[in-house]
């Protein structure tokens, strides 16, 4: 399942207490049309006010199930601001978030003095001045295999948590009209890594810390060491890449929701 | 004064009853900021739900200003989906309505299978097909001076209903990505008249009419001869255009507001 979701409105993917997630919507209009209580399990737990464009999901049915008819059925349900894009037959063995190669998430920073009503819920206002060479130069010195605890939240998350070398494969500072996006793609994430590193360069830019200095932060392997994380509003999870599907060459519909983030125009 | 706003939360630009209206919210922030009961008269009265990028106001005030600073204040004051973008001084005959040359209203069709959360309040999906050729040669009809009844609620607003011919300079299809825009510049614009046309517009590629019946549409002066109105959501009031800043070549701000509707991304 690919999914896209507009996160303003929701305590984040993850069923939680006291707040409405995504997952639980998606669930409960699922076991409806299936009729039989269905679990589902995301690639991301992306968190409130973080939005998705090709999040994924799986879940496992002992039904056959109409695969057009039930993206219908379930956008028929869910609310407008959470979209099934894509529903596909995965193997047995798929998981959407063990399965997945890479993860990229995209950061948005808008520079304009005066702030957009439009992207409000969309891009992190930035007042003071971001200097785009002095950015990709810090940016650098994440690229890498790095144990990135310092760049990691408390997550409760077990597995994750004693393994926290992640392999960050790129990340790219792309000039776009009123900003620049930071595009970050990994083998996986920690948690809050994204919008703790968003902060941390947002400190260099500032003058708090000197480029030079986030490799001692990154072995310090202390979260105490880095920056303030970065809003949840920025933070958009853009695609989840498997392996599985590049070699069966599964042809999938992210790409054709044409999206405010990628568009020219609406 | 130059406004962006989302319109999605309010009942309007007009003071009205039962409802918060834009202008109220800025009137209010104005009269606290110059400790004075301060008036506001806009170009374009944008009905509960459509945006713009480039509203234009206009008020009396006889103590000095501080434009600067009195953009910052009032920034500081309005909510985030209102924003001052510019602030200058205007000759004492000037009329935010009645100086206008001409006015730019964009009006967004969403045409991709699948809805998109980011959209859902700035374009209109639109399910059934869409003909771009059609479409132009349908646009074609309502281009030049018109008596533009068939395309007019009433609007209880007085003046503007006794002289219904308005001249409408150009309506532009213009593809972007996941759908179009309609660009429509005109003189002025009678109540309703550019969602009534584009109502219409998609009732031609629907079927209902045929693009040369439009002639005899505008002809019947006839406000049921015509389609329905379009939602508000997709309109957006881009630009009010003034000779007298042409002349004067007053810079303005509004270029530099850079919006998700002319940006290639965030």
């Amino acid at each position: 399942m690919t999914i896209a979701y507009d996160g303003t409105q929701y305590g984040g993917w993850q069923i939680q207490p006291n707040a409405v997630s995504i997952q639980s919507l998606i669930q409960n209009a699922l076991s409806l049309i299936l009729r039989n209580e269905t679990t589902i399990t995301g690639a991301g737990r992306t968190d409130a006010g973080v939005h998705a464009e090709g999040q994924r999901a799986h879940f496992d049915s002992v039904a056959s199930i109409d695969l057009h008819k039930t993206i219908r059925s379930l956008n028929g349900i869910l609310p407008p601001d959470i979209r099934i894009v894509d529903l596909q037959m995965a193997p047995d063995d798929f998981h959407a978030r063990y399965s997945a190669a890479s993860k990229t998430y995209y950061y948005h920073l808008h520079l304009d003095r005066t702030a957009d009503p439009f992207k409000r819920h969309y891009c992190l206002h930035v007042l003071h001045k971001v200097d785009l060479s002095l950015l990709r130069e810090a940016a650098q010195y994440f690229i890498g295999s790095h144990d990135f605890s310092s760049f990691a939240n408390e997550a409760h998350l077990g597995a994750a948590a004693k393994d926290p070398v992640r392999t960050l494969k790129r990340l790219d500072i792309v000039e776009e009209k009123g900003g620049v996006r930071l595009e970050f793609e990994a083998d996986g994430f920690l948690y809050r890594m994204v919008r703790n590193i968003v902060g941390t360069l947002l400190d260099v830019c500032g003058g708090r810390f000197k480029a030079q200095e986030i490799p001692k932060i990154l072995q310090a392997k202390d979260r105490r060491m880095a920056g303030k994380s970065a809003p949840a509003h920025g933070l958009f999870l853009m695609h989840v890449r498997y392996a599985s599907e590049e070699e069966a060459s599964i042809t999938s519909n992210e790409g054709k929701l044409s999206t405010l983030l990628s568009s020219n125009s609406f």
